[in-house]
């Protein structure tokens, strides 16, 4: 099986190299420009897993001009555009939708598919890759035995597309990507190809979906204390939504992030009893537990564990210190 | 009343201007990075609206050197730490805490303010300018009644603190910002100056708050088609929470945003029964009336009012297209 990994988690060069180190060739991405990005770094081999922007054709044509580029799509109308607009030869991934109703055919709509089959073979530089599918619905998940109950159904889904297709394209691949089943699944079952991208950080979310442990997080915002209110047991940081997003969790209460002490080597277990609950442009409000906020000093600095790494890490790419 | 537009909104420079043609000289932002930006441009007069991170003494020493700098606190902690780090003048605003309960001294601590103004009485370098608030507690109002009882008690609660302290700085300012207060109130009441920030462009959130007119929003973002699926009525865009943020409406259900036809010169009316309902890293998914993705074409640009443009701003700073 191969694996390849999704870099929009951590967008950083630097990261990519370790996974380049670790033997890894083929990688991920979700937009042409961070593909220009990695494919500058040395990357030869990169899927852009959203469904093309056919406005980015020419961005398409100077990645596959020297690198193995696939894209996705999901319609007989991209195929026949990228059909129209590629100079180069180009791997196709169609994307399927096997339940979570965001993007790609559904698996049930194997007129769809055909037609965009032969939209593709018709196309003498598009080559068909295989099926892809991201099962985004294991995030709504409410326990491990649903993941995998998720994950079984998605994969039977997509090996159905492979007997029925496979006599056409014996080298096609089955593509999945979601990072709690990557996690949770000690084997994925039924995939060519995984490309999981949050587990490179995991963050709360991923904590509470059962795919990692507090420990296994492993990216913090560092947020400057810039007010301490022990009256009403709150702290604020410079930390807001455009540095954390806005994405929460609900668990007795909203919060939007777990606060660590940061030490030289990295972070301490949570506060005990603290949570980042209110959040706008720049100000993030942490409550603590009672008599907590006496112990924290005015010009320190606190931790966030953010509730979606993805979305922190690709807010403040340039802004990392990396502890190894 | 002094006018001290908010640049955290825009933060572009060539808006920046827009302002100084209209005859403004005083601005606010929420950062020492975006005053620096702003003073390079030409700017001599700025209050950084966030209570102060004494780890940036050094930038804000290299402002306070060339340009009228105010900066704010909530504690005699942080007008210690200044008033022992700055070497240059530098004007001080107390940020008072009038019930929003974010950031700043409580307008009823009478104690806590004595003894931060007694700090900054006795350093030298430091001039007390005045109150300062940011009533963001409108932001929960109901109704434009409930907008004006918040503002009117903002305002009778800072009077008062002028009342109690007018004679030993017969030059304070009180100073109020929030957008919603502004908008709506034709004259604002017992305030020195105002720094609302959002009204630049306003968005959905103050639309539904009653600040603005749809026709008033300033600001669209605009997004590829990248899928279309009409079984199911629903349009992708790439356009998802690290281009608009989390922030969301509830309003008969959940909503990122509306959705605009764009045009030469701007945009149309929001698609009627069209609404971004879903968000993921960068996927947006717009749920439309039936029939109406079948008019949608891949490839083409959707514009989406933003549920709060401040986010959507910021997130999006470098890739403005103006259209005057």
């Amino acid at each position: 099986m191969l694996f390849r990994p999704h870099f929009k988690t951590h967008q950083l060069l630097e990261v990519g190299r370790w996974f380049r180190e670790a033997g890894i060739e083929a990688i991920t991405v979700s937009s042409a420009s961070m593909a220009l990005k990695f494919a500058a770094d040395g990357w030869s081999d990169i899927t852009i897993a959203f469904p093309a922007n056919i406005r980015e054709a020419g961005l398409f044509n100077r990645l596959a001009a020297t690198i193995r580029l696939n894209l996705l799509l999901d319609s007989p109308v991209t195929a026949a555009a990228l059909g129209r607009l590629m100079k180069h030869p180009t791997g196709i991934f169609i994307e399927i939708d096997c339940g979570q109703e965001r993007s790609g055919l559904s698996y049930a709509d194997k007129a769809g598919i055909d037609e965009t089959l032969a939209v593709i073979r018709n196309s003498p530089l598009l080559s068909f890759r295989g099926f892809l599918t991201h099962a985004g619905q294991t995030y709504a998940a409410g326990s491990r035995e649903e993941i995998i109950r998720i994950h079984r159904q998605t994969s039977a889904r997509l090996q159905q597309l492979k007997e029925r297709y496979r006599a056409g394209f014996p080298e096609m691949h089955i593509s999945i990507g979601d990072t709690p089943s990557c996690s949770i699944l000690p084997l994925v079952e039924g995939a060519d190809e995984i490309r999981p991208g949050n587990f490179v950080y995991y963050d709360l979310m991923q904590h509470y979906l059962g795919s990692c442990s507090l420990d296994d997080i492993a990216v913090a915002v560092a947020c400057p204390v810039c007010g301490i209110y022990p009256q009403r047991n709150e702290v604020l940081i410079y930390g807001g939504a455009v540095h954390l997003s806005r994405e929460y969790l609900n668990r007795d209460g909203v919060f939007y992030g777990l606060p660590v002490l940061l030490r030289d080597d990295g972070w301490a277990e949570p506060l005990s009893g603290s949570r980042l609950v209110s959040l706008s442009q720049e100000h993030g409000l942490i409550r603590t537990s009672p008599g907590q906020a006496a112990g924290i000093r005015h010009g320190g600095l606190i931790g966030i564990l953010p509730v979606h790494a993805c979305l922190s890490a690709a807010l403040l790419q340039d802004e990392y210190m990396i502890m190894r």
